[in-house]
């Protein structure tokens, strides 16, 4: 997951040439069924999951008995999916309503109102105690061995209250969490009584993503935007932002 | 661009509630010649320089004499672009090789590897000295006013040697960078004599958005990814990173 390069660092008008390491960056192309449909840009660990993750966050495949093969092309990064029936959007001549091409798309965040709608009021609790959130946010800082490393990465985890039961990293805040969904819904570990940590910022798209798999909490070390605190408040969703040291603030 | 939430504040297990800031997030959807295209989501704030930034970047538009009409709906955050021709990709059946739906493209990031063979080697040249790309952070950082009220955005800009000519905001470091050359698109300001400035990570896709512009410099605040940093050697892009303080890394 790091790649070692040769860096020319400057400090106090001083210049050397030092190793360095930063993180590695490849291109996962997945393809359903033989036919290809899109690639994600990550950091090679735990790509199966990342993609599973992603189908399962987009609404793509909705269950693990869906699946009949998968397969991880290590060398060349693709990912080959199959499914028992074909899925409903490969039933559809064009995908979807919004079209987009691939040199569209790039780096865009797509957003619907049906989503948001879809996602059901949580009903489910999980209890917590402030001094618990903050204990699992130490313990999660400290696995974040990359980011340390390299400064470059998100974390996400899934925990209980007393401990972290899935951790992952990767270079965008989505991914990190569509790898832990993908490794729960593969683990068969639910995600219905847990809380969701994230080292990002919690926009609405990442709210929606958590929102749709039932968790009831979500607590973050950076800041969370207007229209995600709505949403979680809509949602009966727990917010915490800026959780670090002694302190967080709870958004809703 | 700020919103005001009251919050619940703990601190060393003392609670109080407070009001505090945070930022603003809006859908924008963009329409070209009727027809909706996207919805991005940002920071309301150089809209219309977004939405003709990101068509610029994804290649759907290519310079200003193309457009016929330009409008921003404030109240429901609808842009709509007409253009003099038909663009080249409204005249294909379906836009591209990958289609998505609106549901599944969420958070996604394309890659296309026909896009960086796409961006020419960068020939032309920018001058600076460290001391002076210094000089120019420090003066970023200051000026990143949304950020230090909610810690919730990216920020951009696009400079010579000496100054910053102009500055975004957003809470997607790939928007911030959209808003720089949507703006300089529109005020006719070249990009290719200058640098850009960012807080964010620069991954492949930065570092393709601004090649793509012919820029021959990128410093950041934060980490480099080894794809970009690949790229940028292959480019002959200046790349700089952790540029805080007194300190900077260079990678190509």
């Amino acid at each position: 997951m790091l790649e070692k390069v040769n860096i020319e660092k400057i400090s106090s008008g001083a210049s050397e040439t030092v190793d360095d390491v930063v993180i590695a960056e490849v291109p996962l192309t997945i393809f359903i069924n033989d036919e290809e449909l899109i690639t994600l840009l990550c950091t090679p660990d735990k790509m199966e999951q990342l993609a599973i993750g992603f189908l399962y966050s987009e609404g793509l495949i909705n269950s693990k008995d869906e699946i009949s093969f998968m397969n991880l092309e290590e060398k060349n990064n693709i990912f080959r999916l199959e499914t028992r029936e074909p899925l409903e959007f490969e039933k559809s001549e064009v995908f979807g309503r919004r079209v987009i091409t691939s040199g569209c798309g790039k780096g865009a965040t797509f957003f619907d109102y049906r989503d948001f709608s879809q996602c059901r009021k949580i009903e489910n609790k999980v209890e917590i105690k402030p001094e618990e959130v903050l204990e699992l946010m130490k313990e999660f800082q400290q696995k974040s061995e990359l980011f340390k490393k390299t400064g470059g990465v998100h974390a996400a985890a899934l925990c209980s209250p007393k401990e972290i039961i899935l951790f992952s990293e990767d270079l965008g805040r989505h991914n990190a969490i569509d790898k832990i969904f993908g490794e729960a819904l593969l683990s068969d570990i639910s995600t219905e009584d847990k809380i969701i940590l994230t080292t990002g910022r919690i926009s609405s798209e990442i709210l929606i993503k958590v929102a749709k798999r039932g968790v009831p909490a979500i607590v973050s070390r950076s800041a969370p935007t207007d229209l995600a605190i709505k949403i979680a408040k809509e949602l009966g969703i727990w917010l915490v932002g800026f959780a670090r040291g002694e302190r967080m603030n709870i958004y809703s």
